[in-house]
């Protein structure tokens, strides 16, 4: 795969990602869309959705604090990104939590058609096979056991790409599934490196028409730039070097290797 | 008291975290909540309240940035972990500041049992005599003569711990009174130091029975990461410092000393 | 201009700094202004707007993140604030890029006296024109045309100052029009630099009643702190030390140098 290419077409058309979003890692998450060469806008209020997205490459969605106004607004986001032909990614964090966040997850994605899902493995378990997940937002150890079929399953129901992060991320569509070994348990000590490889697939998918490759982009950079960090003590600073190594990508995209 | 006994069972329960809380410090509280090893939740829609705490350690609730939605969410959230019998910390930041903050504070207080207020001087002065805070949400040095009878009578009126950051920290409850001269100045430099100790306490207090130890324990650290942050030149090097301090607590939080 | 008479007034009243802001930047937006020696405060409800600012020393408007109710609230606090004589910061963040964001900022700027209009040269091409800006929140290279006719016809009409950041930056109101040069591109690439320079602007104008001499020191600052943090790699690093620069202010603001 041509992570550079995907990379380079960043630079190129500097695509616009508009985020619906959660306040708790926000600030990550526009931060990296920027340091890979991107622009990001946050904006989730109903009267302005339709209007930015003629202005976006791309969607995410991320329902980490979402609430009734702003899931209003992700629904009528994703019907015009979908009519506007605009890729979507979406973020179904602490799917399993709650009825509403599961019956708001399961809306989305009954009624618009999502290019990436990006979750950790509790919440794919949920929407695989609409397990309850009872570990918080956090994936739980239990779930990852979920297995290859199950995300297989998922993809071809939604006619979308899978990228589904634990100890072993596997990036999964209808044609294709890889796994990626790159990354370190530490990523799960700070609060929204789930969410910013999110924002990073997002930032790869508004100048790429590669989902597939996108999201093995975003969740492999991750994954480097944990492992780059890791010697690093300290979680503040862990989390500042994670926000370097991203903004030097085209010095470490090149590392990231497909497959066991 | 056994600080590393608290910390040893937040590594071992694992404590899901509940935050009602603010969009300015969220971050931060989520990343300390896991730097001591637990699992922080930001949700404030009150369609999941319920829910969310059903999966929850301990519930913190920080008035920042409340408004007439978030009141009412922590006001359901507050009552719900009562009957689950869920701890809750109470950040009342910028009580006194206003009528709809003073309003919303006591309303919590008279039909919510607390298990833990944590306040700056300030926001105590308000709930002990009512008083009116004309310093914005940090502490206003005139309230540092906030004396401990009157700490003493709030814990005795709620029933709580009061745990009650300035120069001198005390943590007063029913039975016990002590202070802590851990600390910089320089702490309330960097915004949510106080949000990140409510966090902390909030942390200890899923993990642990102990509310008193709890609270000593969360001022106590902050002191110390403060305490060995404070020659680090630039607010951004000392916030990162903080993290990772907090970060590497075992090592750190047998520093608490207890007294003057 | 005395910068350093600027200064030494926030040391010295210590102003209070009422925010109705994004929740992308309202992290980094507090720590600048604790980080120039004023006390911040976000708070967005309705309810409390007007008590708020009775405590405060200036108020900032950033609609980064705008939504129904907290137009509503920022509409409040502007009229609240012409009463009470309190200075005002606009910045309207993505104006051009939809119909309810520009109409919100016209609504303000016909509505309400404002004193600094903080805008990159996108959002100002709006005010000034009427513009679509097609480049999301962040500046348009195309926009960086505006010419200094266009400002000064903005502070002519509204009555205040214009502070437009680019490629160059002017601070420009009906007297006067001033160049400078300070600031590297650099500093578009981490989120929060534009919201960060409005907040100081906002802590300068709660300590002095110069408007003009105000914008030139928050602008100048961040355009100082970007050449001083520039040599450093990694975006998150870079981050940091803004903030590290920022607060030890009263050693850099004295290179600050106006012209071309």
């Amino acid at each position: 795969m041509q992570f550079d290419g995907v990379l380079a077409s960043v630079a190129e058309k500097k695509p616009i990602v508009h985020f619906l979003t959660n306040y708790v890692s926000a600030n990550d998450c526009a931060n990296v869309v920027l340091a890979l060469g991107g622009s990001p806008i946050m904006a989730d209020a109903i009267e302005e959705v339709e209007e930015i997205l003629s202005l976006a490459s791309s969607l995410v969605i991320n329902i980490g604090t979402i609430n009734a106004q702003t899931f209003s607004s992700m629904l009528l986001a994703g019907k015009i990104a979908n009519q506007k032909g605009i890729p979507i990614v979406l973020d179904p964090v602490g799917a399993g939590a709650s009825k509403f966040r599961n019956e708001s997850v399961m809306e989305i994605l009954e009624s618009i058609r999502i290019d990436v899902i990006k979750a950790n493995a509790s919440e794919m378990s949920f929407i695989a096979q609409g397990k309850i997940n009872t570990g918080g937002v956090d994936a739980n150890p239990k779930d990852q056991n979920l297995d290859q079929t199950q995300i297989q399953e998922v993809a071809r129901r939604y006619g979308c790409v899978c990228a589904v992060t634990g100890e072993i991320d596997w990036i999964i569509d209808q044609k294709e599934s890889i796994a990626l070994k790159h990354g370190v348990a530490r990523l799960s000590s700070i609060t929204g490196s789930g969410c910013m490889i999110g924002a990073m697939i997002g930032t790869f998918l508004g100048a790429s028409e590669d989902a597939f490759c996108s999201s093995v982009a975003g969740v492999g950079l991750m994954g480097i730039a944990g492992e780059i960090a890791d010697p690093i003590k300290g979680n503040g600073s862990f989390h500042t070097k994670i926000l370097d190594v991203i903004s030097a990508s085209s010095e470490y995209i090149k590392r990231i290797s497909v497959g066991l």
